[in-house]
């Protein structure tokens, strides 16, 4: 079968990377992303257009100086539940952390959703950015680095075997033999690891996919680690096309050293495509969306996160950029140091490295559809994605790249015309995974 | 305004208390508990009734000698999100852990039910019944009673000032003063108790209710303690109508006593009626429903669930019933005790307890529907309780209900004929609790 291309969706409410001032837009309402009915509109948009999945995001810590769309938001869980129902096809992507969740709860809620969406399920596996978030959950630090990736490797491990609690047959429901649970298919987990200690067994039976898809978003050496592990698909840093290539290949390389089949793990980059009728249009709106964002204290306070909410008021904005580097150990030691990398070799003030790190997302799909439907052609041959979460300023140009991009990406046989399956793995091409406790047929006739 | 009754379901799906052989009615959909859809109409079956609210219970430890339908349900919450966009008046009350949850994170989805819910979340507090749950969460012991009620005040104390992190004017989104939020209105709790160290502020805003129902189910000392202090609704335990009315007058007196209107605490008892055209084909249904449910293994298994899921497969069935008191005391420490002290005083054998165990819940409201109107009339007049949380078998066993003692009900001037209010709130007539840091606008002016 030939590389087909996936698409998801990432709806931005009022807001997000480097559209932080979306919430100003008349076209955006002001509660949408807390209004559940604006999720709902979006997931049947997307599901209209045949898009793998609905990806939302989160985060458990701000200050008041966050961008909008961190202060008001829905817990990703409860939201996609609601969203659920009144889709049938879309796979539903909700992020959860692993640093501040219990596994037994956190694998039953996906679970539970996964039942509900009849196997739509997929958990973006976080290790939690803010550093503040530690002080919501009763510590006076953040976990370190490395313990916060230990315990989200560990965590995975826990919810999918809590996932294989019952197998795939555990409930004959016979009436006859008073048999509603047959108990040998029951299985308690008994983990006891460095992380977490949980006995199982999950009172919730495997849905239609088996277990949730979990994605990962692994940029640092652990987090890649943790990807080519565990994850079955990963929200790719994107950066250049030459580093979207190495780290499409980094991470199919560690997948297959890891004895996966590198088929089995899909990469997804950021896209935020800017589409209108000539290239030239395209590219004045593109300027225009980075020059309305370019709001010096809000980047200011952005670029703060990773450093623990960091305050840069007491500096001055020409001088060169502060030394602060060890204040990012704990958080977003990746996006700090790459920041600092960058300031220390082109030299830059605290106001250039604050107008420039808003922009670090920009697409590489601006133009006229033609020209987008290119560039993503050219990225996908190029290796550096298997799918992009495509994020749309309004509801606008979500319908110019649905009803101008999709239909040539369709023609050139890269994305499908009609649903595959109703689950999230078969849309995907992710496999089943076959209960741990279930015994094969033939060994079983042999026993 | 007359005190007015209130109605909430309890959907069974396949069993609940005295019906754990529900799943083998054949009118009974086998994955009844854990499919959405049979929520879905549940709800809006009840709606259409005027009830008040949906109240989904829970628990998180099973092992296979466990009743059908504890064995596979869905997580409460993700499942009544998925319930409110369907539904526009009922309540959506869900069953959530105050021992084994984090209130940062429990506060966050429940202030999301609500504003998914348009203002109808409710939160049955519930600190953990079987103490094989604390193996679920990496603790070797369940937590013991004192100290679960003890973290069960605090967490409704956190969770209440997370909910109102937020003052309700506090986004005034104005696009020409740049200001999505205003600061000023935002509030850090900065919570440090014996149980929790929790800072927020919550990432989302206030609801249309302002918070979410706070429900309790306190019958020790200390859940009745917790409930006249925090509890706006109570699922009470009912019993003879004696026993109801000791405990309705003890926790209004209760209530008063800590300073509160106790018009603001709404009592619930269980019902499981049973309707039928003449009062003697009820109670051959009732007698018929009890003895197909009498199985003595399955009596025997939830009989150890007040005993740690203590297995009695070594004991002489015909023996008095054993000396156990000792397994009760961290988890179902009331419940054990009243059954030991009904076997002591009555002599009671293993045997008998185990049948009678399962009786426990039998409802006073059984008979043709004025039979059973008078009876409701009667128990509400009686001071026993504001609300009645009804279960029934199967869907037509509810149909009975709507069709024939709601009416007569509410020409009695018992029961709404309208919803007043599209909030749990509005329809239990609470009060919508003020943000506490909201000034009063007099005391602003003068300030």
């Amino acid at each position: 079968m030939p590389r087909t291309l996936h698409l998801a969706l990432h709806p931005y409410g009022v807001g997000g990377p480097g559209q932080h001032g979306l919430w100003k837009d008349p076209r955006v309402a002001k509660n949408a992303s807390i209004d559940v009915n604006y999720y709902i509109r979006q997931a049947k948009a997307a599901e209209h257009a045949l898009f793998d999945a609905l990806f939302i995001v989160d985060s458990q810590f701000i200050n008041a100086t966050y961008p909008a769309h961190y202060l008001n938001r829905l817990e990703p869980l409860t939201l996609l539940s609601a969203v659920a129902t009144h889709t049938r096809h879309i796979g539903l992507v909700g992020t959860a952390s692993s640093t501040y969740n219990s596994p037994f709860n956190l694998a039953r809620r996906f679970a539970s959703l996964d039942h509900i969406s009849g196997g739509r399920a997929g958990w973006n596996v976080v290790t939690s950015f803010d550093t503040g978030t530690a002080r919501n959950y009763g510590l006076d630090e953040h976990l370190d680095y490395a313990t916060r990736y230990a315990r989200a490797l560990e965590f995975v491990q826990v919810a999918r075997g809590l996932w294989d609690s019952y197998e795939d047959d555990a409930f004959p429901a016979d009436v006859e033999r008073n048999l509603f649970l047959d108990p040998s298919k029951l299985h308690e987990l008994r983990h006891e690891g460095e992380h977490f200690k949980v006995a199982g067994p999950l009172n919730l039976s495997r849905s239609p996919q088996g277990q949730p898809v979990v994605f990962q978003a692994g940029v640092s050496e652990e987090g890649r680690d943790l990807a080519a592990r565990v994850a079955e698909g990963i929200y790719a840093p994107g950066g250049s096309l030459e580093q979207a290539q190495e780290y499409y290949a980094d991470i199919k390389r560690r997948t297959a050293a890891h004895g996966r089949d590198p088929e089995h793990i899909k990469i997804f980059i950021h896209g935020s495509p800017v589409v209108a009728a000539t290239d030239e249009a395209a590219r004045r709106r593109e300027r225009e969306i980075f020059d309305e964002d370019n709001d010096l204290d809000r980047n200011l306070a952005l670029l703060g996160r990773s450093f623990g909410a960091y305050d840069f008021s007491g500096h001055d904005l020409d001088a060169p950029f502060p030394d602060i580097a060890h204040l990012a150990e704990k958080g977003g030691r990746t996006a700090a140091a790459s920041l600092i990398a960058r300031a220390t070799e082109e030299r830059l003030t605290l106001r250039q490295v604050a107008e420039s790190a808003n922009a670090f997302r920009r697409s590489p799909f601006v133009g006229a559809p033609d020209t987008v439907a290119d560039a993503i052609e050219h990225w996908f041959a190029a290796g550096t994605l298997d799918g992009i979460n495509l994020a749309f300023r309004t509801d606008d140009d979500l319908e110019l790249f649905v009803d101008g991009v999709v239909p040539l990406l369709q023609k050139r046989g890269l994305f499908r015309t009609a649903y595959a399956a109703d689950t999230l793995r078969g849309n995907l091409g992710l496999p089943v995974p076959a209960n741990r406790h279930t015994r094969e047929p033939a060994l079983a006739a042999d026993a």
